[in-house]
């Protein structure tokens, strides 16, 4: 594999899960593969999961790791082309992506959406101008429109607590207090296409996401529509695509709860975190046995392990 | 061992400093058990010597390392039960402490005193949370009430210096301009329940520290009193403690100087660094060779190792 | 060699040019000796290249490696003798070296220029004083006054891209919007005394770098006179050094742009970013096959992995 922008890059989506699980039991088993390669994970926006997960993942591939802040302890990068760079952004990624290309093997990147501009947004100008201009395999680790590690590690939870039935799977927008990007609903949506599912997504009116993506989806505007007997709840935030980064609903109304669950099939609840208690989901919710979101995390290890070995294989 | 969060978590105090002294002699003897295991260190707060000493005595074991600054590089946490998250604080430290507890085999906390309230401080917010949530051996790396590192580093310093007669041992409050914790205080006092040694703790009126840790202690609000034929002399500031978290006093009575140092019995001067010139100890006393400022930092390293290595005996 | 602060340090700059070579070819050849070794990276200003490629290097040597940003990690540093630390300041320098040096074998520290007082930025404050009190060796990663693993980067790639006769090299100032240190112009002016060729130097007047610095050099106020004929074009701002830190000149007249290298001897150009595009060099220049930019950047990490390896050969 030459990069992993989204999971549609993978050659084999079953077989990266496959693998992830069996790291999941042996996470040494490749430790020697990497040796004497260097991956860069570059850090535009906060991270706490994918920071940790990926960095052990690569140490488990026995990778030498280079993490980079690069709000804080580089230069500010200017991503438009033919400027006079006479303001705060003394380098263009030009340089740096060429430069930094040098230095790694792999070029992990985080970069989120701004929700300014849906143009730029949808342009991933941060992934994209890298991948153009390093040179060497890029790692996607959320940019603006697309999350795929998060995506592929709710693949392998999904896997891990199938029901002998084909599955309800809801995506239910809730709500939140900022502006939150589409990456994972899009990801996950993505991602649903590779699974034996009936798959919903519910949100208030003006919260669709891109129909370009969810074009396979049971579109709902009735949370209690689609909760009803779902196997799987993955609640997430977004801020509405077609009013761009707007937020047009700010009550409690879609708050995933104790009383909702009770129409599922005694469904498993889903998140990517980091999750707003009582906004998002009510505490009793998140705390129950039926909760995966602990699970999900674990398995992000497991998927950028197994993703990592495909661009390690990629260059070797 | 399970966790270490006070010396009095150490199964045997004396060996562990025993241990700490073989290291600093052959720090790599046990460079191989760290293998395919991974400390994180979670810093909430600035950090020099617990940073690089415990990275450092990590290596040494042969551990994977880890690094995140909480206040920069990931989400504010709540720590609070029950709390509607609609603030700034983006994640719960149960899932946080949850989801690091998958990527590493160990977890060091580094999360200082508000001072602002005696209750939460004592409480151990950070810390406890962790433990609690983790499920996984929590390293102490000071917290709002303890420094067990540090006092296993002084502890090795003060044997590493002792005199042939049961010496005279003082630790003195000292001016600054800003209000510091108790931490260094407290485990300064209950590690010296470790040794044969005469105790005095010297503070202005109003500066005792928390009486049920420093009842073995002899107290005094007399300075000359204290430094009279002492062997050892550790200058430390700390904010009221009955007061909590006052600043009472801000002349130079106290601030230990060359002249203060004439009535000691030629005594060794101790400070836990950051010390402030001039301010906390003249230049004189703290460049003079009776300063084992130096070696106390240097010692980290080797109590760091010495407790790390209980920890990943405790998973073995 | 014991330190690396400039390349005047350096035993034998032509081998140090050629072990880099060597390294750029295979980087692994010599990554066991850095074994239970570690190098501390100190950064206390910004740094993409510098960071990445000397944590490259130090890797491909088989180093540990422990990096610190100063500026936000740990405690605001003292550097001045004989204060009162009562203000921001908490921990004095000679405390910081000499702890760090305990923990580390080698150190390397990256401090710029202020820019508002000469003689300060002349006594090198930051470096001369880790120097004074680490006791360990002291790798120059750019301080006030010099960038010498730039400066060896520049050489390798010269002499990568050297025409068979003897080459006319030219440094000349370009604009930009804030005011620079003279690190990079001294540090290219001293390597260039170990390359056989005609040195030109221009800039406008008032931009003279030290003369003790540039007194073998051709100096001009004409930029077309020194672009003329030239083999390599070097360009770089730098503050006033007379006028010490003050911007004189705003307008664009000194850019390098496409016509102005029509007058050279189809010239290599130089930079040692971040570059400012369209306010140091026109777009054009920049993205010309005959930059050389990418290449010199490439170059810093076997720069660094020759003079790293002088200094572990220094303590070895």
């Amino acid at each position: 594999m030459k990069n992993f922008i989204t999971i549609n890059d993978l050659p084999n989506f079953k077989k990266c899960v496959e693998n992830a699980l069996i790291y999941k039991i042996d996470p040494f088993i490749h430790n020697g593969i990497g040796k004497n390669k260097t991956i860069g994970l570059l850090f535009f926006n906060p991270s706490l999961r994918t920071r940790l997960s990926t960095q052990l993942a690569a140490q488990n591939l026995g990778l030498n790791i280079m993490v980079m802040n690069l709000s804080t302890e580089t230069w500010a990068l200017e991503f438009e082309d033919g400027t006079k760079m006479s303001g705060i952004r003394s380098e263009h990624v030009k340089e740096a992506a060429a430069v930094i290309s040098q230095y790694c093997d792999i070029i992990g990147i985080r970069a989120f959406a701004n929700l300014t501009d849906k143009n730029k947004d949808e342009a991933e100008i941060v992934l994209n101008s890298f991948s153009k201009y390093a040179k060497k395999p890029i790692l996607n680790m959320e940019s603006s429109t697309s999350h795929p590690l998060q995506a592929i590690a709710d693949a392998i939870t999904i896997k891990e607590n199938m029901p002998k039935h084909k599955p309800k799977v809801v995506l239910t927008w809730a709500p939140h207090p900022k502006a939150l990007p589409h990456a994972v609903g899009n990801s996950f949506t993505r991602m649903i296409n590779h699974i034996d599912a009936d798959y919903y997504i519910a949100q208030p009116e003006g919260y669709e996401l891109d129909s370009r993506i969810t074009k396979n989806a049971k579109i709902t505007y009735n949370q209690s529509e689609a909760l009803e007997n779902a196997d799987f709840v993955y609640a997430k935030n977004w801020a509405s695509y077609s009013n761009y980064g707007q937020i047009l609903k700010t009550d409690n109304e879609w708050m995933l709860t104790k009383e909702k669950m009770k129409i599922t099939n005694n469904a498993k609840f889903m998140h990517c975190l980091p999750v707003r208690r009582n906004i998002i989901v009510s505490d009793e919710v998140l705390d129950n046995k039926n909760s995966l979101v602990i699970q999900q995390a674990n398995n992000r290890t497991f998927a950028a392990q197994s993703v990592i070995k495909l661009l390690i294989d990629g260059i070797s």
